[in-house]
């Protein structure tokens, strides 16, 4: 029997109508749809694709185990996640080798941060894959904020909020352009690293950007905490005539 | 009258299939379609839309009045492109004030490096104007590159093959995962640089990601001279289960 394919589809920032023609029509067309989520949330991915799936669609909710319980760099994290990752690899493979083809659901772009290249790299040797690039979170920020995010020889920095805050403040000081992804509870650290830094006061704050919960505002009048989907931007001022 | 809304229409990074739902609609619902060339070529994203625009199509091919024959830094190259930039705001502001939508062309993302920039800072306190963000061309070629871009903490440099060496060499060395855009003739420094830095011998070379005429090795089989439009991946190897 010909193995079905395993689609990577990057869904982009949350806004179905910023999904690519090439994702809407894998989604819409694809039986089997595989998306992680939270136990306790039916997960962003499967949100966006609300209203697009086959009336016969086989739905393939991958729970996480755990998610911020425990350090992602604790033993039994990793062995938790391992497992899970281990366990729906050999699910979906099933599936494709069973002639299915399968859709996993990407939030942003597959291979930029993406749960999903924990399965790819489990499954590339195992059943034809393809990945399905999509609009990463980030572009769907800049645009918000209404400003150009780079011009002419500007170099970009894209940091996660978890990193530590001298790493942080060395990166932001190096860069024309800044992106803080996963900012989350820790902006305070990101607002001073950016104070080092010397961006501070340039920095631009985005929640949710593309959807209708976006917010943007000055990083200055942000509170002190922010949902996990949240962005911080400090803008490129490089050349331009 | 009511002003017509000018868009900033990301196409992605050339295959049309990697259009957003939204950019494919407004490409194919506007009257009047604008996009930048050189004078002696159609334009990358005209050639993308190719089949999409209407029957009474009115067709604004803007062509560069120079492109490399100057360096960027000489007045008379800034000069020749702030007067090329003025008289096509002027044009297309104009159209908006007589009630048109108009759509401009961004290959990639409106406001990732993109020539639509220098039209938005001289429309948008003039007319309406909403930025349709794209797919960029680097999110292609990861996907064509077949290897996650950035696992866990990765930190990205996105950074011109057109800088000094020691900037790039300064950059790459500093960060997990690196793309390297415009390579173009720059490519030696660019092997020079990542020799510097540590990180030659996993560099990715991507020429036309996402096109007919893709091609994808690793940097040390690449020539020494390449397109414009091609990309150098340092991929990411940070934390994973």
């Amino acid at each position: 029997m010909k193995p079905g394919t395993i689609y990577g589809v990057g869904l982009g920032p949350g806004d179905p109508d910023l999904m690519t023609l090439k994702a809407a029509r894998i989604v819409q067309n694809t039986r089997h749809i595989a998306y992680f989520h939270r136990s306790d949330q039916p997960g962003h991915g499967r949100k966006i694709v609300e209203g697009m799936l086959r009336e016969d669609v086989v739905e393939h909710g991958m729970a996480y185990p755990m998610t911020t319980e425990l350090p992602a760099d604790d033993p039994a994290y990793v062995s938790a996640l391992a497992g899970f990752y281990e366990c729906w690899a050999t699910r979906l493979g099933d599936l494709s080798e069973a002639g299915e083809n399968v859709a996993i659901l990407s939030e942003g772009d597959p291979f930029f941060y993406g749960s999903f290249m924990h399965l790819y790299t489990r499954l590339r040797d195992r059943a034809p894959i393809e990945v399905v690039p999509g609009l990463p979170s980030m572009a769907a920020a800049w645009a918000a904020s209404g400003q150009p995010m780079t011009w002419g020889e500007d170099t970009v920095a894209v940091l996660m909020g978890t990193l530590p805050e001298e790493r942080l403040a060395d990166a932001m000081a190096g860069a024309d352009a800044i992106v803080v992804m996963k900012v989350g509870r820790h902006i305070e650290k990101i607002k001073r690293a950016l104070r080092q830094a010397g961006k501070f006061d340039r920095a631009v704050y985005v929640e949710h950007a593309s959807t209708g919960a976006e917010k943007v505002m000055p990083l200055v009048e942000a509170g002190d905490v922010s949902p996990y989907f949240s962005i911080v931007l400090v803008h490129g001022q490089g050349r331009r005539p």
